[in-house]
């Protein structure tokens, strides 16, 4: 712990976490054992939502927190959290195991995120966003929540288990992207997506069993192939929600037929 | 005041500013008072940009810039300024009232912007940009100014009252957003969009008092449901408004059949 | 260079640099002369892929490197670097001379770029891209690299001399866009872009030298009337450049009829 980074005394912060540069943690922070803060990020930014002020946030064992990150107080995350540079995370956010959030993330509160989700760049989770598990959200993907802007409405998305939103996609207010679904480049998702289907642009297009590159010998559901980026202890979960999607995915090609 | 911010002796600082800590205040810089300026932030950057450089940059009464935020020095806020985590200002940038900026978001300078506007995160506001009042700027919304990139060409947006700019969409250079207009999700703006009107994708596609959500109750203007987010002494402009939108709004409709 | 930045004795640093405040310069760092260093920087943080750690990141002379900005070890960066404010360089980059990152930007790492660069706000260059000389990536663009996602597949994208990118496109894995074509806003790119061609939305719609605008007097290439933005010994390259472009755009204009 550096000496010119500002320490609440208030804060518990475990023995051997290690505290980077120019760090402010405020006093309802606790950090497990073996984390890292990088340097530059305020830790329990005290949140203006009445619901959340004052509550604790707790950083579990094993994160890395990467320079100029924000995490508000009254949130909850789970062992080895991965942020990169320049994220905020707002109050209210339960989060599972080993979520990884990208440069320049933005999760707006109130949130219920599974384990083992990824957030590349830029993501955008609204708030009120609910996530399953094993989810993927690639860069400039915005949860929205609001469907006739600016309005008291909050109709946030629910994402279940497996599904991979991919770069530059919007998901409209209330939506449901339901279990291993995949939604294309650049889509704009609205109502229900159906499980294990494809979306692209703005409809279901197919299965995901059916996207696969033949040169490189990998088909979705991705985590066939995938899977070994996961710890070992989420594979037996990875292999029954793969079976599942791939079960799901030949279903509903047969029933478009 | 933290002792290991550091100030500049020539900053003008009312009694009560609060700054957070790691902060760089610069020369040029006036603070008024009740102003609250969070962690890591740089307030009064000099400005590259001759005409603005070593001009006064004042931010107005009551303020809350949250951390990592940068603003350039040559710039004016009216009361009430709210910034996000991670926000950019550059110099020559006139702002009426209470405007609110999302996290991430940049507004390039020489902008005109009037009083009560909102933008949400990653908004982008191309240099040169004039916006009235009481205009919502959803995330990932670029205002754009160059018509033939690069060019020499300067043509930035004008934006009316009241008008609302959903997540994700483009404002082509030289666009005009009529007072009181919607633009959809996703879509891209160019030329002239007549007032109150609703421009989805590349084009007009109705007036705005035909959104609405039955289910809710509540229809646009916006103003008509939404006034309420905005402070007291605002309510008489937003009536105004609403009211001068609503007939647009149904003489446009009119007009098309 | 302020009392209160963390440097460390290992980092190599020129006479007459000047770095801002709270700044954490870590070991494996070269600065060349003239270069300064805005305030809340990290420069040379810790690669954690084994090939690039504890490799030195050169930073060449004259660079501007702005606020909050995070530049990694193990790359290599010509003179006249300029970055805005909020950006990050992940290891392994290779730059040539006088590359400019706008604000919000992500250099992913394993990259190579060439000379003249320029970059605007929230571009996203993703791992492993190979960009020639004189590119220009507008706002919001992402350059993508795995072709089924998630996968274990790199097909990073390559853009050769000249190119131009509007604002909000998507360029997808494997893409190579030819010598000075120019992809209009909002496209999503894949396969071949072939030289001096215009890319609109998902496909090829004409050539370069016919994005002209009548009233300004200027038509593109943009080296015809916006090279004198450049330095004075670019500018024998931008005229070839510009030459070879306008033979092959009027060659794939015939070749089309």
């Amino acid at each position: 712990m550096t000496s010119n980074s500002i320490i609440s005394p208030k804060a518990k912060i475990a023995t051997g976490v290690t505290i980077g540069d120019f760090v402010r943690v405020h006093d309802n922070v606790v950090i497990e054992a073996g984390t890292k803060i990088g340097d530059h990020c305020v830790i329990g930014q005290p949140a203006s939502v009445q619901a959340y002020a004052n509550k604790l946030v707790r950083i579990g064992e094993d994160s890395v927190i990467r320079s100029h990150t924000v995490i508000y107080e009254g949130s909850e995350f789970g062992k080895k959290l991965e942020t990169g540079h320049h994220v905020v995370i707002r109050e209210g956010t339960q989060v599972g195991l080993n979520l990884r959030v990208g440069n320049f993330s933005d999760i707006e509160g109130a949130c219920t995120i599974g384990d083992y989700c990824r957030f590349h760049g830029y993501a955008h989770i609204g708030r009120g966003s609910v996530l399953g598990n094993f989810i993927w959200i690639y860069s400039l993907v915005t949860l929205t929540n609001d469907p006739l802007p600016p309005s008291k409405i909050l109709q946030p998305v629910t994402i279940d288990d497996g599904v991979v939103v991919a770069v530059g996609s919007t998901v409209l207010p209330g939506s449901h992207l339901g279990r291993g679904s995949f939604v294309a480049a650049g889509s704009q998702v609205h109502g229900v997506v159906p499980v294990a289907s494809v979306w692209k642009g703005s409809g279901v297009m197919g299965s995901v069993h059916r996207l696969a590159s033949l040169e490189h010998g990998v088909q979705h559901p991705w985590m066939r192939h995938f899977a070994e980026a996961f710890p070992v202890e989420a594979q037996d979960r990875l292999k029954a929600l793969s079976e599942a999607v791939l079960a799901d995915s030949r279903a509903f090609s047969t029933r478009k037929k």
